[in-house]
């Protein structure tokens, strides 16, 4: 990393900084007013006539590079900061672009943009969008995806519907992320008989399915379940960010010793994006999962249950693709009271670099399991 | 522990459950429908027809034990879940209370009720109210503290400060939340010259402050730096768990080899408070912050630079306090942008059980540093 930990005082700064765009509700009067106290707020946190002149106001202040309307109830507004008062850390850096401010109303991140020097501190993903298409041998169509559940069946009655869905040609199949370590399906009683499962239909189907084991736990047992579910032979992991922490997240991901794909699910994430205070779409579900090093981002899809729209929906997908140095484009992943009639327009909406992520959708076109996932397979296969 | 980590099918579930009450906002018929939807998003999430009737159903789903108008714009509905669903992990436990929800519009947690053996699962504060008066010597009065900074100071000069506000008479000094690892004030560096500098000024002054250092970091530097601070002679901690996650701050006060009080900051917070959607104030800066070990909570004073009501701040306070099992009593520490002339209206508000957070301000009364210190002390002392 090119942050520098030991330095003289007069090179404590390089000139490299990086930006966030906020949208800042109100008027011109109040936008300038709310750009002026994010760039104290979030750096010195200090009255700023009690900060002499020098070093401190000349690069650890925020810095509004412009500012300008967004629409006529907000303010589009650019502010800067050295990388260094981030010391390469993902948490200092998620304090620095909406820590404190989180706290005060009208204020929305909406784009990061890094210079090299911050994001060469972040090894971002290391599958991608094409890592994931290699694991499971999928070069171009989209992938499909199903979750196990409910929560309440045991660990065997989840791990043959895991067989199903792999006899079905689903490519990914994950626990549902309310799936912990219940009693009525232990953690690894769950994990090693769901990793059978999966191996057991890719013999028959000669697929290269992957299980993905939700390891969203305790912070000392994220890593040991990651463990266990590498050994029993899971080909994924899933954690929910929100939960555990972003930075559990790229932990996860760097551990040279564990190297699975990860996907991100989105509990406990949604009071950032359903206000005019918080994160947008793209930064929470593209931009930052990224940068933690998630595969895959899993989010509501526009027109079910949730509330998303097609246009924020779209948003993420830029969010994983957008140019980020070396960190790799990821899969967007929506689903979420997903059903399979809306194939055709997710097609159009999202193209082909997509997860359909279906749930219990798949149980509704016939009594079949099996054949439902195979329907879905041939919807998605026809409509290329 | 309660919860059975092995059982047989017949004997899975206790009659024992949790309630959270939610406030939905809407007309009745909506706020019914989305009473419902929780029910099930937060436990199965699965198509309800599509459950069959038994153990899931009577025990797996989420159950309204009552529905009632809170005011003309919304409703208040207490839904229990039984504990076994939450493996007794925090983590878990965050995800069925407001897992999915997160991410649908207009509704917010208000409180919880939590039986025995799910309290039982967590350990709480190691020191509560009671704990750190016995740490700082100070029976009676509301504790005072301030915070080190603007970031850019070198650790020299933080430990400068850190002497004058020590001989100054403040109960508690910790690192500004920004403080992580920075070149102009690298952590090791710092905690050990500013650990040093109270214990300088405690000698000389015969108090017992206490330093508390910001351990906030990267998720595998956060144990790290705890014991570095320790090993120093810092006498706290603060962690930011919106940025490290809650279950982080809960490891590290169960930790017996590390044992010292914990301030929870609430940086990234925010967005949980700022809307219709999210979780109350008491909650997440009281409730939360308690079922994680944090002996105090730092939050935004009313009338300060952010946006908390002066009911909101008493809402916290009542999550501070608010009887649950053996889990001790939390100081609320209010700061933001405080000034000395708000302690008298502060105390009517608060009562003596507070921890008065004062930074910037505390350079205002005169230019002698020292002497403002002691001029907030004996206001507080006098107002008693």
């Amino acid at each position: 990393m090119i942050i520098r930990k030991t330095c003289t005082p007069e090179s404590l700064f390089s000139s490299d900084r990086f930006s966030v765009t906020y949208r800042l509700f109100g008027r011109e009067q109040d936008a300038r007013a709310k750009a002026e106290d994010i760039c104290i707020e979030q750096t010195v946190e200090f009255p700023d006539d009690l900060v002499p002149e020098g070093v401190i106001r000349d690069h650890v202040f925020g810095r509004i590079e412009s500012l300008q309307p967004w629409n006529t109830e907000s303010f589009k507004a650019v502010i800067s900061y050295a990388v260094e008062i981030t010391a390469g850390e993902l948490t200092q850096f998620l304090n620095v672009v909406f820590g404190n401010i989180s706290i005060k109303p009208g204020i929305r991140v909406e784009q990061l943009d890094l210079p090299e020097s911050l994001l060469c501190c972040f090894r971002g993903p290391r599958f991608g969008r094409e890592g994931i298409r290699r694991l499971v041998g999928v070069p171009k169509r989209p992938l499909l995806s199903t979750a196990l559940k409910p929560m309440g069946l045991s660990s065997k009655e989840l791990a043959d519907l895991a067989y199903q869905f792999a006899l079905g040609g689903m490519d990914i199949i994950k626990d549902d992320h309310g799936l912990s370590n219940q009693c009525c399906s232990p953690f690894e009683e769950r994990i090693s008989l769901c990793a059978e499962a999966v191996q057991r239909g890719n013999k028959e189907s000669s697929q290269r399915t992957i299980y993905v084991a939700n390891i969203t736990a305790p912070n000392a047992d994220v890593m040991k379940r990651a463990r266990i579910a590498k050994n029993a032979g899971a080909g994924g992991l899933m954690v929910a960010p929100g939960i555990v922490g972003l930075d559990v997240m790229r932990e996860l991901a760097d551990d040279d010793s564990i190297a699975l794909p990860i996907l991100t699910h989105p509990a406990l994430q949604g009071s950032f994006v359903t206000s005019q205070n918080g994160i947008s779409h793209g930064v929470i579900f593209g931009q930052l999962a990224r940068l933690a090093g998630a595969d895959a981002t899993i989010f509501p899809n526009f027109g079910g249950r949730f509330s998303f729209s097609r246009e924020e929906c779209k948003e993420i997908v830029k969010g994983t693709s957008v140019p980020m140095g070396l960190i790799k484009t990821i899969f967007p992943a929506p689903g979420g009271g997903m059903s399979i009639d809306k194939v055709p327009d997710m097609l159009e909406t999202y193209g082909q670099d997509l997860i359909f992520l279906i749930g219990g959708g798949l149980f509704r076109h016939s009594p079949d399991l099996i054949e439902n996932c195979r329907h879905f397979r041939r919807m998605v296969e026809q409509l290329q």
